[in-house]
């Protein structure tokens, strides 16, 4: 059942025993939702609970500082910014995948899971987090507002992304208003590249391949370039923007080496073409502009899978 | 006499004839606000002139499409984001720089040469100019707001710098609703490279040089580079941006050669560094986080001349 913001902050004061999770590889706008839901309902003096399959990247950490998660069995369970029961990872699938009482998403590929859905097209789903926690009635302070403008930041690549909003700006001003450190969070979040990120990065571009007449650029990143660069996962969320960022190129393609023969892709594109349609032929999805799926075989193999839906889309 | 919003204005009004005038090498502010000034100003049917000592950046070319400049010779004349008079251009200064009427600017180290200036603290002059034509009681087109856009994105480059603020979030929430293609405009200036440009970036990050522990970052652009890249001074605005984003860095230096034994130099610093107070003891100016100066002699010496200042400040 799809339910406004006023029913979803109704559901959250009339049950306890909060339990909030995360998608899998948690990026700032998950992380965003789930921190800020729990320093507000902590505010209301709720017990509250908060999960995710995946260690949580260090440059997201500071969010969580002092965040001291409450251990209960059963309770009120709430996903946040998660389109896909399968996007929870294995671990918190079988836990809680069965039990999700409450959704809170902003991706229109949604695939229903929970009896309660709060589901508005936002480019963050930190927006509509935000409305929620207002209707709660909770005081928004510096804390709550940073994990909001991480959320809004970070999906909107900082207000970049044709996903943006009026609405975007508003909520930034309304955060900025109430606290948020933006400066300090842009600063660390998109204007500082670590040395083994920045070594990562050119190893990256260096393999960076036009196709289709330069309509798509493919980038592939192995486990090898991540040791001779010394960069790991938790730091190249960013390196997917870079194949779309050459001019001409409609679809940008990185695959990223996950496990024996098994590649993630994240596919960014401009407009008119649908990243999430191709993604979806794949078993994958997201939004129009971005969006990822796995692929499996060799790298080749991988290549070419993702290369022949993309090429159906041009 | 420094005036308020309310009366630049009044100023606008009671004056027909007005000459436009936009800083040397112009960026998307002082042209954002030139060009709003501009189609604001002919809405109230008056006679509009605008000058400007360089070429217009190809980039910024679709904002003055159909733009068509009335020709006058004596008439109220109005500098926008100029903070001094040297950056208006030797022949603009020898033109118009002892008869401006109206400075209208948010440099803080604007050094006053006008009878009227409205000065206000702002990431953006395209803000306050945007307070002005409010004021004026002009309807803002889409025309009108992607100016004001495109120099209030361009100067927080995308809301990212710490210079933006809840008052920058609202002036784009308010141009999006009044029709401003943030999400074009942004792929356009922030999401795109030319290869050429591309090539310029690797070939300069490849000389990047770390200083004082890390704490500087200095990187040079050689004509050189230039020709062999196939780049130009038009498209690498975004260059200086790079050196600073080094993990530990807290100012990066970016030197570009302009003539014979004449360097520009870009300073961008992080918290607490003062990029102004280094390049203003070179005779530049500009803001905290972002300014720039000229050096004279070999590279070598003008490295060494901007290594010593940075030094004092670190």
């Amino acid at each position: 059942m799809t339910i406004d913001v006023k029913k979803a902050a109704e559901l959250l004061k009339e049950n306890d025993n909060i339990i909030l999770i995360s998608h899998q590889h948690p990026d700032g706008d998950t992380l965003g939702c789930a921190f800020a839901l729990f320093y507000a309902l902590k505010k209301l003096n709720k017990k509250v609970h908060f999960e995710c399959q995946n260690e949580i990247p260090k440059k997201f950490r500071f969010l969580c500082n002092g965040l001291v998660n409450d251990e209960f069995e059963n309770g009120f369970v709430v996903s946040v910014d998660v389109a896909d029961r399968k996007l929870l990872g294995e671990d918190i699938d079988k836990k809680y995948g069965e039990k999700i009482d409450l959704a809170i998403d902003h991706h229109l590929s949604h695939r229903s899971f929970s009896p309660f859905l709060l589901l508005e097209e936002r480019a963050a789903a930190c927006e509509i987090v935000f409305s929620v926690i207002e209707q709660l009635g909770v005081e928004i302070d510096r804390k709550i507002a940073n994990c909001l403008y991480v959320g809004i930041s970070t999906d909107t690549g900082c207000f970049r992304y044709t996903n943006t909003t009026a609405h975007t700006h508003l909520c930034a001003a309304k955060l900025i208003e109430l606290g948020a450190e933006n400066g300090k969070i842009n600063t660390l979040l998109f204007e500082t590249k670590t040395k083994t990120y920045a070594a990562l990065e050119k190893l990256a571009l260096s393999n960076l391949e036009l196709y289709f007449d330069g309509k798509c650029a493919l980038m592939s990143v192995t486990k090898e370039m991540f040791r001779e660069s010394g960069s790991d996962e938790t730091e190249c969320d960013g390196i997917s923007a870079l194949p779309r960022q050459i001019e001409g190129v409609l679809a940008g393609v990185t695959i990223r080496e996950k496990g024996e023969n098994e590649y993630k892709v994240s596919v960014r594109t401009n407009d008119p073409i649908d990243a999430c349609e191709i993604c979806s032929k794949l078993g994958g999805g997201g939004h129009i502009r971005a969006s990822g799926c796995t692929v499996y075989g060799t790298l080749e193999e991988a290549k070419k899978i993702i290369l022949d839906t993309v090429k159906e889309s041009l």
